[in-house]
């Protein structure tokens, strides 16, 4: 993946944390400077950063900046606690914060705070892993679309940013993308606009955009009739929870695009860390908890205006009443595979399991 | 349906025409008065006026203000040329013309203005009793699904406005709605915002309440979700051009809505007057051209500023390419029926065929 950016990186003072402030794409492009505990909690909470695994990162480096300024027992729970609350429903924040006390709190005070920065900056370069196995395998998949079809690029349909700003690497269902594209097959993708918070149109259009790889930016009610016409090859999306049987629940519309893909005849992926398939449930639709969100999301829209200032606008009657869910669930049977860093699996329990031995059985 | 605005009028002077101003919905109210044939261009190409009746209903009074200014034949042609080209790919547009023309062109030019502004509201009457027949036989459906759960109101999700705007009535998708509200039928409107030209956040939302009934305005991304959880009862949608087999085009994302009802069983019915049926293609997927449509459409939004100005602003990254597809087709095989101002039909040939007997055989 051809990148000039970092979501996240140390600065070269070798301890304060430098994050792309992601509020202020597409049209604003400037890093912010993490330099305590709190300045981590704003970026997590005012979502400078978002996307679970990058949300992951940034509290670890929270958490090395708080023993920096103070490496005792009670500071560390503080930290925990203010990171933890910035943004409680991301399941990747309390995994890595987990993962930090787990590293530091059977150690000397003295030693932690170096402990903690190997420990951040190895949970950024496991994710980086992980992106870069999942895009590994998922480049078989357009690489095989290709050998089909050699006489125009693949056409790929994405949803959401599920991308290299939502982690430390290239992302999840972008990752195939970038990887296919660096071994030099041909890609060109559609991307959906991402309604109502426009992360296709103002992230996975950029970062498409910033790292070459051909893209159309599409209304969301557009996929139906492309692939009614042929014009998309495979759909790859991203997941925020998938279950043990292989419901994909993600971005509010990926069933739609499942439902257009299935009567057509075009796969249909979800790309995801196996950090993601929650083994306690089966069944999406009933079971997963759909959150519902303020209104404004959908009746207030930002970008730029004319004379090139970021703006905000509301779109519909100022009493028009909103309804804004941020999630839908795919059920398995739409579902053609799912693209892990361990390879591409049926979306079936037994197929999952059967990968995912391991994890599987833990519950 | 209870109203205080009306799409087009004659003036209290008895000539010159009043136009509701379209674009300036859902933020501003401003009437436009059309005082010659010209005026009446500007109206249509403008799209102070849209929605394919009442676009004719503009042209046959841009004709009446044409006679009214000099009723000779070449004058007649001229307004002819100028209104058709107004926006040449709207069908209603060219059968109000030819009605003018043949209500005209035999008499004497001194009782044509006459002829003209009577053929006029003739036209736009006529379009009004469609709609209200389109509304009492949809209501019927309506009534029938609050018989079967009286326990609450009767959720019907639409798309796009074919709505009391598009017309000189009640609309034709939202006409059933219009006539079981005011029969007294608790209803609820899911409103898909209906990207990339927003008809539903700013046109139906606003005629909605505007008419006091109850709705909700929704990302395109989530008729599927609600589906599935059993909130939506049934879906009604207009139609641009639906074929003799029942294909039914309309509003780009139609198809995906379609899909949606149809893995979850809920029935999908689109309102149109015959006029609307192409009786000479029956595959609409392969047969109706789709127009593309500049990509500003969908990258620059207008909306209300915080300090009560209009104003656009883009949404992606300067230089993303941006595809815009106007219309989908929705195959006969997803629609439970068609509600015209003759009852209601299933979406099959046959059933077309005969009770548009009359229709069908003219080609």
């Amino acid at each position: 993946m051809n990148r000039d950016y970092q979501t996240i990186a140390l600065e070269q003072d070798g301890w304060s944390v430098r994050v792309l402030d992601q509020t202020l794409l597409p049209h604003l492009f400037e890093y912010r400077i993490l330099r305590d505990c709190d300045d981590a909690v704003t970026a997590i909470r005012d979502m400078w950063v978002r996307g679970a695994p990058l949300i992951g990162a940034t509290a670890a480096y929270g958490v090395a900046l708080a023993m920096r300024a103070d490496p005792s027992d009670s500071f560390f729970e503080t930290a925990y606690e203010k990171l933890f609350s910035a943004r409680p429903t991301a399941v990747n924040l309390r995994w890595a914060l987990d993962q930090m006390r787990s590293c530091l709190m059977d150690k000397p005070p003295s030693g932690r705070e170096a402990l903690a920065y190997a420990r951040a900056a190895e949970i950024a370069s496991e994710d980086d892993t992980l992106c870069s196995a999942i895009g590994r395998h998922g480049a078989e998949l357009i690489a095989a679309a290709y050998r089909r079809n050699p006489e125009r690029p693949v056409n790929i349909l994405t949803h959401c940013n599920a991308g290299a700003l939502a982690t430390c690497g290239m992302g999840t269902a972008t990752a195939p993308v970038y990887t296919a594209h660096g071994d030099g097959i041909p890609v060109h993708v559609w991307v959906d606009e991402t309604r109502p918070r426009n992360q296709g149109a103002a992230l996975t259009a950029w970062e498409l955009g910033r790292a070459g790889v051909p893209h159309t930016l599409i209304a969301d009610n557009t996929g139906g009739h492309l692939m009614q016409h042929g014009e998309v090859d495979l759909c790859i999306v991203g997941s925020d929870r998938t279950t043990a049987a292989g419901d994909v629940c993600n971005k509010i519309g990926t069933y739609l695009k499942a439902l257009a893909a299935h009567d057509n005849g075009v796969p249909f992926y979800a790309a995801l860390p196996s950090t993601t398939i929650d083994w306690t449930i089966d069944d999406g639709v009933a079971d997963i908890p759909i959150e519902k969100r303020h209104g404004d999301e959908l009746a207030v829209v930002s970008g730029l205006t004319d004379t090139g200032q970021v703006a905000s606008i509301r779109l519909p009657p100022v009493d028009t009443p909103v309804g804004n869910y941020a999630f839908d669930v795919t059920p398995a049977r739409l579902v053609t595979g799912i693209i892990t860093e361990r390879g591409v699996t049926k979306a079936t329990k037994p197929a999952l399991q059967e990968v995912f031995a391991d994890l599987s059985k833990q519950d």
